[in-house]
């Protein structure tokens, strides 16, 4: 069957991205990309193509406070890269994930759900129970509550309106490049919850892991980022499919 | 008189990038536009779109030692930009500049020269002399060499061996992201070349900046980076493009 879609010209096919929401999680997402490609030369990383509208309106804002939708420029997004035959589509925000049944409907390539793609971190970690941060959209809308529900895996609820504001704070923070900021508010939060024997938490929101992720933190290891996870499986599933064009028959 | 251009909705127009030569040198720049927008929450960044393939062949390879050339991949970048009303397009890869001219003549969009826009620096700092890091093709070339001449500034040719050794070795470094392992090498590069009396040294090749700015150094006045000159003159004209739209006649 003929197909009109563009071609980029690469071994990989490459990854398409809606991003900009925030543009540093989009960046945190993007280096994540870089490192998992484990690339000894430039040819060796991930080709992907990249539709940043940071003007996309606020997902927490549009859910919970009646803001403007962020739907239709999400939809730009997804409608361009329908232009092209693409190993997947990733969005690097979480709350984003409102809208995934809509923007899946109508994209022409498979997009990742990122809630879907920390599962398998979870399973492969043997998890018994997490705590989810995230925007209170993302929480209010159970994007990663509906996923987890599926696996023998509990939920511990650590919503209240405390904790709420330390994550909205810091994310906006975060937003705005105040990282170190945003740590001073994070680190007294994550430990208090472990010490109340929480035994992983989510970063359930794109803008969480840049303030702590990869600074060496005792408790990293307690921390599961699902940033990095959506990356890796773009990577894998892009990487696939360069092997897949040298097994073809000649 | 209509145009069949895609429109991005957003009140800036978006950049167009020429991405992945290599991937995080394209980082760099992101970053540097996050920086630039200056941006006090999301909507405030600058929109882009990104073509990124990294398995766009080596530039040096193709120049120097009769490898495959770069050109028709980005040529397909920007025939790809070609489909939308931009603010402008950069190149974060300053060898790639060789192959401007034929680009330039493809791109239905101003495609923003990374020499040519350094070369405002240079006057902004009334420099009288400068010495300029980057590839031995970059340098065969004469990139920077044929906008600095325009001006009344020197270049002190420290081009050697030895030199031109470190460099291209630090820059495969930070392609494999070994950045500490980069900056071992460059930086008696720096205080040497400094110690000699030059002024200000170009770091002409968009690996060198991940190594040598933004983290403290002494020396850091002394060195002039093009993909955050290339970055900010990007942000500059794209939200001009909103000012644009504010007091367009209603």
């Amino acid at each position: 069957m003929l197909s009109n879609k563009h071609i980029i010209t690469s071994k990989k096919k490459p990854i398409g991205i809606i991003g900009g929401m925030g543009p540093y999680a989009t960046l945190d997402f993007l280096n994540k990309i870089a490192i998992s490609a484990k690339a000894a030369h430039d040819q060796q990383h991930v080709p992907f193509l990249l539709y940043s509208n940071p003007e996309t309106p606020d997902r927490t804002s549009a859910l919970l406070h009646g803001g403007a939708s962020p739907l239709p420029l999400m939809v730009e997004g997804v409608t361009w890269l329908n232009s092209f035959e693409l190993a997947c589509v990733a969005i690097p925000c979480n709350t984003a994930h409102c809208w995934f049944k809509e923007l899946q409907l109508l994209s022409d390539n498979t997009i990742l759900h990122i809630a879907q793609v920390l599962c398998k971190s979870l399973i492969h970690k043997k998890c018994k129970s997490v705590a989810i941060l995230s925007t209170s959209a993302t929480s209010s809308q159970r994007i990663y509550e509906s996923h987890i529900n599926s696996y023998d895996i509990d939920i511990d609820n650590i919503c209240n309106i405390e904790v709420n504001d330390i994550v909205e704070t810091s994310i906006h923070l975060i937003k705005r490049g105040m990282i170190q900021e945003a740590q001073s508010l994070l680190l007294p939060l994550i430990d208090n919850l472990l010490s109340f024997g929480v035994e992983y938490i989510i970063l359930g929101c794109t803008e969480l892991p840049i303030a702590l992720c990869g600074f060496g933190f005792p408790f990293n290891e307690k921390l599961l980022d699902p940033t990095l996870a959506l990356a890796e499986e773009c990577v894998r599933i892009s990487c696939n499919t360069a092997m897949a064009n040298i097994v073809q028959p000649a």
